[in-house]
């Protein structure tokens, strides 16, 4: 069956899965957790495979990390699934109840999207992080992992598929894709497949954007700001600063761009480049910040147009400016609408740059790593968005949910009111 | 300035239009009232001529009705806009506040969406709830209304943004398209332009959702069904069809197709249909179908392929279905996902139709045309959305709006966290 057909089958089954109840659903999830435990050799093995041939193929060392799937690595996805059992049903909450009229009852209540397909890096753990979010929220989902971790899915696949149909979950709750042509088929199947949740590098993301008719939840870049207003307070600056850009380039929700307020910038950016220098970032940027940057690093001087750029590795671009006012229109120029912080002491700066700045977060004295669903408390997350449309930032259980409305009459007809016969009197509802 | 050009500095603009107090927004909306007040006879001058013209194009009588602004539709509007002042503001809301960690905390906050471009019919009183609907909630908008009201849209904007800029609303609050061709441009206005809802014909909405790398909000269809249980009570039944299918046939709520259960098909639907014919509608069934109905009333036979068909006249198809489970199968199937309606006095019957109908609207025992943000007592509407992502239903005030995630820090770094020197602790504020 071809990934057109299996969808069209999937949506039919959609309704049954989001039938299920809320006992049901986690029965799943145990049934998921145990049968992972069970298969841990075999999945153990697969991964050994899929990290034997990486390293032979010469994927480089800070990749490895990511495909590995160990003793520790379950041990982290088991407790992520022993706690999304414990959340509260994300489905079948009643977010408004008002009587209309005598009689007539309308009530908004949160359901599952339907079909969802993931497409995400080679991480086995993310394989399962997603399905379990899809079953705890009632969703059907394809999954479309990255093939150097081709063996590892498969395994991990089939253990949480079958465990979940075991424990009544309808047939078409889960799809494994494992060709890369298979993304181009599922892309034309609008009309099955409700949300696209691709994640992955900027282009790919792009391109996925691009080539669908299927709405697509997530981002692009990750071009995150730090600005140093003239009432920072350097002892936090400097950590804060270093962490955002060094403790794990390859996220999204890493520093790419500093701006200095010129005020301070003549104290404050030669400490906050030697921090930046020792702990090995390559330092780029504007002839006036290099001026100041020269005397403790090394700094290459940069074009305005090159602070579109996402490095995604130990390099960062330095701009002054004059004021919050200039950091925030360069931000919203130059930005992605991720994560963007100001280092201040001041109150009223902070207010005007979180009010100003249109980024999904938007922080004051902490590093833009914290933009992620764990740190936010949300358990786990499916992905981050920088649209503003349904979910925005790290999205949880919350993003893979919508709403239906229920309305119960006795009868009851538009022409009264229309006519004037009768008059709606909306009562909230407890 | 074209389009493109235009979109982009209201897009700079529209972080000044989200920072407005309520009390600013409110008091622009204020002194357009006044200011339509003021108008009147300049804007019902500008309406007659565009009355004349259409008249004298042969547009027919049932459109001409909802080109006309007069007395009646501008006291309306005005008791639009008073209503909508005394909503609580959409903006600012704290959905979510937490302590991640000792100083380090989170929230999620309520904001406007920043530009939406709206595309709607040629009905005049559309540009003033539409446009009031975006200053209240700190939105700028682009305004494209339909050619047959060109000058009573002219006059009716050139009135709101004069008063929207008095009362201190940025100068890209508000533009309006005039040239057809102008919407293609605005198509084009991704990074600028941040949701479209689009109102108007299937094939138009269509077009321009296969048109923009902007997210659209809307329907295209609206075929909505009415399935009459085999534990319908037929008093309720006829009036509530007889409402779904003519109360107003141009409207995307109204009834296209009526689904009735084989098991009370002989009693009911005679009843029905000659109450249909009656009321000057046209039936078309299947063969089934027409074989109860012609003793009472013309039916024409017409193909499965054909319940695809949204006539928006008087003009219905008739099926005959086996049970619950089959009606919901072809409403999912044939349906657009608007809003679908099961008469039935059985609770459980009830149940499964809202479960496992997949649209905006599930009703029981009463009209498909309730479908309304007026009658669900939302002040007034954008339009109605069959997506799944964002806002679904009627749209009022809350699909105008997005959130951001603000976290402030004491000079929090990730590092801690990552190294286990500190932990989160998740508690939420009040």
């Amino acid at each position: 069956m071809n990934i057109k057909e299996a969808t069209k089958k999937m949506k039919q089954d959609s309704s049954r899965m989001a039938a299920l109840s809320l006992e049901e659903r986690n029965r799943a999830l145990e049934a998921v957790t145990r049968a992972l435990q069970k298969n841990r050799e075999r999945i153990f093995a697969a991964n050994r495979e899929d990290m034997d041939a990486a390293k032979a193929s010469g994927v480089p060392e800070s990749v490895m990390k990511r495909l590995k799937f160990d003793e520790h690595k379950l041990e982290d996805v088991l407790a992520g699934i022993e706690g999304l059992i414990g959340l509260p049903d994300p489905i079948g909450k009643v977010q408004l109840a008002r009587e209309l009229d005598e009689g007539l009852k309308l009530y908004r209540v949160s359901c599952p999207i339907g079909v969802i397909g993931i497409i995400f890096e080679a991480r086995p753990d993310a394989l399962v992080q997603i399905s379990s979010l899809c079953i705890k929220s009632g969703n059907c989902a394809v999954l479309k992992g990255g093939k150097e971790t081709a063996r590892t899915n498969r395994v991990l696949f089939e253990t949480i598929y079958q465990a979940a149909l075991q424990a009544g979950a309808p047939e078409g709750c889960m799809l494994q894709a494992e060709q890369h042509n298979e993304i181009d088929e599922l892309l034309s199947c609008h009309g099955s497949v409700d949300l696209l949740i691709p994640r992955g590098s900027n282009q790919f993301v792009q391109y996925i954007m691009n080539n669908t008719k299927i709405p697509v939840m997530g981002h692009a870049d990750g071009i995150c700001h730090i600005y140093v207003d003239q009432d920072a307070d350097l002892s936090k600056a400097v950590p804060v600063i270093v962490d955002a850009k060094t403790q794990y380039t390859a996220a999204c929700n890493a520093a790419e761009t500093l701006l200095v307020n010129r005020a301070c910038a003549a104290e404050m950016l030669p400490v906050i480049a030697a921090a930046l220098k020792d702990a090995g970032v390559k330092i780029r940027g504007t002839r006036e910040a290099a001026e100041l940057i020269r005397p403790v690093a090394e700094c290459e001087v940069m074009e305005e147009e090159e602070f579109h750029t996402e490095y995604l590795d130990m390099v960062i671009s330095v701009k002054l400016v004059e004021d919050v006012q200039e950091a925030i229109a360069h931000i919203n120029q130059y930005g992605s609408h991720h994560t963007d912080s100001i280092l201040t002491e001041n109150r009223e700066t902070a207010e005007l740059f979180m009010q100003l700045v249109d980024s999904a977060g938007v922080y004051q004295n902490c590093s833009t790593r914290f933009a992620d669903g764990f740190r936010y408390g949300f358990g786990a997350e499916v992905g981050i968005s920088t649209g503003k449309i349904h979910a925005r930032g790290p999205v949880g259980l919350e993003g893979l949910v919508t709403y239906k409305y229920r309305l119960f009459g006795q009868g009851h007809i538009v022409g009264d009111y229309a006519s004037g016969k009768k008059q709606f009197h909306f009562k909230e509802l407890q």
